[in-house]
């Protein structure tokens, strides 16, 4: 049974209360390196898996002019936010389609998009349903289509007691357990969000496996700072996010 | 100035009592994957770069009917020690040519190779020079040729204490510094080795722009004991070498 945790009201109010969710593609810095990532979408079909409250949805007709836009989400909530700002806004009727949707069992159908879009959420399922989701998105791909996703850094997934440790004087990430992929039960907004850790390893082979060929790979966005924070909060100090573009050959 | 730690009397006679250096590739854990990655080689022509004792060189020719190979290493000792070993051995003359050259400044021939296998030696480049030998390794690959390596693993490279630690019962690998690239003085046998540190982000960003592709990638070889060694000495819990593949369209 795939995870909602959407659905719960506790979460959905403190998502709602992220600077992602408040102010939309603005509050995720992480974005202008993802945009440098989709490229020119004038005209073409996109898939936006997990859309959220729908912001690249309304930014890919908005200011990528892409021609439709088919946009999934598990949540309810989440989707009558997304159908709301949108009605709100002028973005031509049937644009802008939303459905519901489990990523771990769906279905795709051949051809039918130029980009499939997915922002944090390939962490949130298993290797083998992410496998299969995989082999859906090629299969909907165009020749030449283009997969861009992002997902937490596994180094940043891995360990056992995820926060900052010192010594002598030093700040770092404790990692460890790097090899034991699987299920990793966190406290993020509400306690027991369950999230499924892999190696960089098994991320790229299960693309190259799908038959796609790796275009970009990030593992920081552009302007992350890397420096000033160093001995703070040790943010330059591990990779967070990975970034990643691959093609349909 | 290109470091030659090999030509250092104490570094190469430590060097020289390494399983991989005595009992050659069956003296390294990684090989049996390396050797899946470089697949069939029966009448390619191959180019080994920082062969040292050269023992991939002669398994080339000897298991892989190889049709030639050219091996090259910045050390005379190396050099000398598999010239040595190479006509002890039945290997037809002119099958395997070895040459002296540096790294950082070798100039290949167009389309003159089939396979280009480089083991542990990137990370001794500055990534300036890295990327002047991956433009140099795409010219000199035919096409549909391939590019196998290995490195260490950046997680590896990366810390300012780069050893293992334990905090409540648990040991973890203390991983920081990991955007601060460059270099890295390390005890290696000697003091004072240098080597280069570099992300994940820029060892795959540099392969994109050489116009390779990825065909593999790897974190840790087949049989790496994961899980008893978990608590003992953590070797299961960090990657540790990067095994990777990439062919020229």
């Amino acid at each position: 049974m795939a995870q909602n945790i959407y659905d719960t009201s506790d979460f959905f109010s403190e998502y709602s209360k992220l600077p992602r969710s408040m102010r939309g593609l603005d509050g995720a810095p992480e974005w202008p390196t993802l945009r440098m990532l989709v490229g020119d979408i004038r005209d073409k079909r996109v898939l936006d898996l997990a859309t959220g409250f729908g912001w690249v949805a309304r930014w890919a007709v908005q200011e990528g002019d892409a021609r439709s836009v088919h946009a999934i989400d598990i949540s309810e909530n989440m989707l009558k936010r997304a159908r709301e700002m949108t009605a709100a806004q002028d973005i031509v009727e049937g644009k802008i389609t939303y459905q519901r949707g489990n990523l771990e069992d769906l279905t795709l159908s051949e051809g039918e998009y130029d980009l499939v879009y997915c922002s944090l959420a390939f962490h949130y399922l298993p290797t083998d349903k992410l496998r299969r989701l995989l082999t859906e998105i090629y299969k909907s791909l165009s020749s030449g289509g283009k997969l861009v996703f992002s997902v937490e850094h596994p180094v940043m997934t891995a360990p056992s007691d995820a926060q900052w440790k010192w010594d002598n004087g030093q700040v770092f990430w404790p990692l460890n357990q790097y090899w034991k992929e699987g299920l990793r039960i966190t406290d993020w907004m509400t306690p027991g969000v369950r999230k499924y850790h892999r190696t960089i390893d098994t991320y790229l082979t299960l693309l190259i496996e799908a038959g796609l060929i790796l275009t970009a790979f990030k593992e920081a966005w552009e302007g992350l700072d890397l420096e000033t924070k160093l001995e703070e909060t040790g943010e330059g100090h591990r990779p967070y996010f990975l970034l990643v573009s691959a093609k349909k050959p």
